[in-house]
């Protein structure tokens, strides 16, 4: 039987002292059998597995965030002990050391199981590009498991291990996610170190992860994400700042329905069609968008010159061992060598003329929502027309690296046939948490407890009540900033409100007090956490930037006033806001 | 006789009605005369001016920064009515737009003179490579001017134009400057639009400025400074925050002694250990740095592919006459074709890789200061030896572009044959601002009058009191944001300050009032604006960020508390400090 492996779960039964890592382990491996699925490429034999257990016994479960936590890893992922192969045994070599974001995992108490079948050199979006056999899928074996991931998804999906890492450069960490019922986070480049990956595209790889929930996904997001000084590619974290929240409305952009594909399958357009409806009802705001500067980059990633990323990543085997290569993968980096720095560099130009144009449509929209893939294939009908079946699976997800975007793909229903569908939120580098977020809501799975990367995400709300206000002189100090206005509403009853001498510009001031206040008018507005900084630095003595409350009862940033400044200026509350009392004097 | 033609002099002469453009135009005219420095391909005739001075009779100066001022525009750049020949009549095309930033310029008031001569295809950097003749120094005609913007610096430093337009991929807007005793401001990539400009490498050229002085180089910059939608290069300036200001310490990194070069020039490395002595003075801190992964990007500029984008921009001319081309920008261009797309992205890794080295240095220094040039060349030692000894002037310069940095060139003295000697600040990108305020403390410039782009800088210093304090328990909020402790302090006599309810933490609130209040201890730190947001974000009620005064008087950003909260916090003001309270609680 199938066991439940979710985080949380397992968790709750370690420390209750309910199971042992080791027994956990031990039911892994004797369900997967002879892996019918063509999952592993490399399993773990149970005494090396005990290794990582027995490392466990002297820690202390409460400080390992995924004490005896099975995982799988994608076998482009150095994991010392075992072999990397990329899908290709002729390519294979002994790793020395972990992959830095394999030791992060295992130092934070995750147990490898094994590593996992792919679509050699990460090349394809379907799992059957593989001497080891095509990946089948979790939910019909006739059916393919998406790549080129396709082992880490499927062994998550069986009950093999509770989440893996997978990589994704063209969409090989969602279509996989999509095609098994799993959340897959593909992270903002370069969040995850990509040392002792096998690159595919060095300037675009991401490691991705593959986990049953949100919250999973959350989780081993917290832990897997680590600036590395010796990965060229590695980022810092921008994380800082609040979030969507529970309640906060957001903008989601859609493909125009002419720029909408399902490839015939209607089950999935209709899927797609009740996804938008349920981020409505969470209250979300769907804004049609241009698809076109999305789709035309996502041309780029093959069509262009960055498939010469994959061949300089295999150069010696793909000289000197041609025939060892998968001769659908082995055609496609051919192409690699038509092309000439000038055809690079203008390629780059291109890339970046579609960025500006993308950029325009991001000013519209909080996030964006596509399906994950149009549709799914058999195995036998890919195989029998494998670039353009293969194409057709990265509509959604090709741009997203080459765009510099964060993307997360959620379970979305199942078809009629019973395979499950999926879509994908996505926006600009450094949302991930934001759009991690987002996705729970849309799952209703709930994420309070757990630990995501600091402060989670990148936007701030503030409170305004004078000068600020929409139409009023200094509101172009939050439009210049990019900021939009969210709510109108009025502070809770506990505030005087007093006419600041001196100006123009004229400015009120709110003071909180414990009885005899009003609830004042106020705005509330939007903006990204790093734009804030700048905002609240240009604010002039008495005011400053505090935590009000507002007649919700929530609490928000907004514009407090030192109580020395208004020993004698006029006490204005009677008005209940900054409008009525300039109409007034006017 | 040589008119003063700096910005403020020339406005107020024009605010006080005692000259008029028309004569200012006739009398640089008459000036230039036969043009023996070989500063001009195309010079606008009398009546071509006239037409831009008459544009202006209707206008009103006060509204129009550069009303009436003259500039010259490097002819890679396009001005609508004239020629762009980028140094090589049989590339010339009549544009029939001006260049964004030439466009930004004459709608500001500025009057075009005409379009100056170059190291053709801005291919360069002494000023030789030119069928229109070498051009000359403007302190001494034997020597070279410094390139590829010959002409644009030489007009300036004679009196021809208040200030020109230049292009600087490699380092051509800052050794002219450096030769010609001028500033030379690069800005950050794409502060400035390149639209209408001949490219010489699209990924890096920016478009820069040559100045008399400082503050003319930031009235310039800031009127030249414009978001293009059109240009997919173009970025928005990150400006908000803070400033170095006038009192500001600063740390400078200097390359080890091994890695400075001046190529047997003694005056000039006398003339560097004298800059930064100066800089020590005016409260600047020098750490040396290890200059290689600088020096190691510098060489892929032209050892690398990007030599392929300088092809990419000419190809037409180039496979069709490559008789046009100077002989030796054809062999430099020429050395495209050797690198093939899978060259291009190992050149991109290996300038990732430094990215990143060259990050952990900047994580040490506030800027870099160097030589702009370690030494000058008469014209006939250029001649005889074009290449290795144009790579000598580019020694500190061809980095700066492949790692994002904005840099003001300034003048340093004169070395005893009485040429000039410079010296360049560098910054990471979109630091020009601060850069400009240093480089006017440095040259004992006021730029209190100018308007520079909107608030002035990167950096946010906020006081803090309590928790935040170096060693307790919040000072990691701090440091994780890579702020700075910039200063141990007091506030001025005008506080209570109040051990807050609650924790841990344990928290005190500084309340300003009338009378009776203490000094309290303070620590300011500082950090880059744009972490400053979420800093904020994160402090919870009662307190906020407000305005205090420091003991000195001065104004800073810190924590205040709500007049509400302290009504029954015991009040520790005796204490004069939280360190105090706490030794005396412990």
């Amino acid at each position: 039987m199938k066991p439940d492996l979710n985080i949380a779960t397992l968790r709750s039964r370690y420390l209750a002292g309910e199971i042992h890592p080791r027994d956990v382990m031990r039911d892994i491996v004797s369900l997967i059998g002879d892996d019918p699925h063509h999952v592993w490429i490399y399993r773990l034999p149970l005494e090396e597995i005990e290794k990582y257990v027995s490392a466990l016994l002297d820690k202390n479960p409460l400080e390992l965030p995924l004490y005896g936590i099975p995982f799988a890893i994608k076998d482009n992922i150095d994991l010392a002990g075992a072999p990397t192969t990329a899908g290709c045994p002729e390519y294979a070599y002994h790793p020395q050391h972990h992959a830095t974001v394999v030791r992060e995992l295992i130092n934070a108490g995750a147990i490898p199981i094994g590593k996992t079948n792919l679509d050699q050199f990460a090349t394809g979006l379907n799992g059957t590009r593989s001497p080891y056999g095509a990946c089948r899928n979790a939910f019909d074996p006739e059916y393919i498991s998406g790549g080129s991931s396709s082992g880490s998804a499927v062994a998550v999906a069986l009950g093999y291990a509770s989440f893996s890492l997978g990589t994704d450069t063209a969409g090989s960490g969602r279509v996989p996610a999509a095609f098994n019922n799993l959340v897959g986070v593909k992270p903002t480049r370069g969040w995850l170190s990509t040392r002792g990956v096998v690159p595919a595209c060095r300037s675009l790889d991401c490691v991705s992860i593959f986990a049953l929930n949100t919250a999973d996904a959350a989780t081993v997001l917290s832990v897997a994400t680590a600036l590395d000084e010796l990965d060229a590619y590695s980022r810092q974290a921008l994380t800082h700042g609040l979030d969507f929240g529970r309640t906060a409305t957001f903008r989601f952009g859609v493909p125009r329905e002419d720029q909408l594909q399902f490839f015939g399958n209607q089950d999935a357009a209709e899927l797609f069609r009740k996804s938008c409806a349920a981020l409505e009802a969470i209250g979300g705001q769907k804004v049609e968008i241009n698809f076109l500067p999305f789709l035309k980059a996502a041309r780029l990633l093959y069509e262009g010159p960055w498939v010469a990323e994959r061949y300089a990543a295999i150069r010696e085997i793909f000289d000197a061992h041609s025939d060892a290569i998968n001769p659908v993968v082995r055609e496609i980096i051919a192409g690699a060598k038509k092309f000439s720095a000038t055809d690079t560099f203008e390629g780059m130009y291109k890339l970046e003329a579609l960025r500006g144009e993308a950029a325009l449509v991001w000013g519209k929209i909080d996030c964006l929502v596509t399906p994950t893939a149009g549709t799914i294939y058999r195995i036998a009908e890919m195989e029998a027309d494998p670039i353009k079946l293969n194409a057709n699976l990265g509509y959604y997800t090709n741009f997203m690296n080459l765009l510099d975007c964060a993307a997360v793909a959620v379970p979305a229903g199942f078809q009629q046939d019973g395979l499950p569908f999926g879509i994908t939120l996505a926006a600009p580098a450094h949302q991930d948490v934001p759009l991690l977020h987002l996705a729970a809501r849309f799952c209703n799975d709930d994420l309070a407890d757990v630990q995501v990367p600091e402060a989670q995400g990148g936007r701030v709300r503030v409170a305004v009540c004078g000068a600020h206000l929409a139409g009023l002189p200094l509101n172009h100090q939050l439009t210049s900033r990019g900021a939009h206005l969210v709510a109108r509403t009025h502070s809770s009853p506990d505030y005087k409100f007093y006419a600041l001498p001196g100006g123009p510009p004229y400015r009120p001031g709110m003071v909180r007090v414990a009885q005899g206040g009003s609830a004042i008018e106020m705005e509330v507005w939007e903006m990204a956490a790093r734009e804030f900084g700048s905002f609240v630095a240009g604010i002039p003595a008495p005011l400053g930037i505090g935590t009000l409350t507002l007649a919700d009862g929530s609490s928000v940033l907004g514009f407090v006033c030192e109580q020395y400044a208004v020993q004698d200026a006029e006490d204005i509350s009677r008005f209940g806001g900054w409008r009525a009392y300039l109409k007034q004097k006017a």
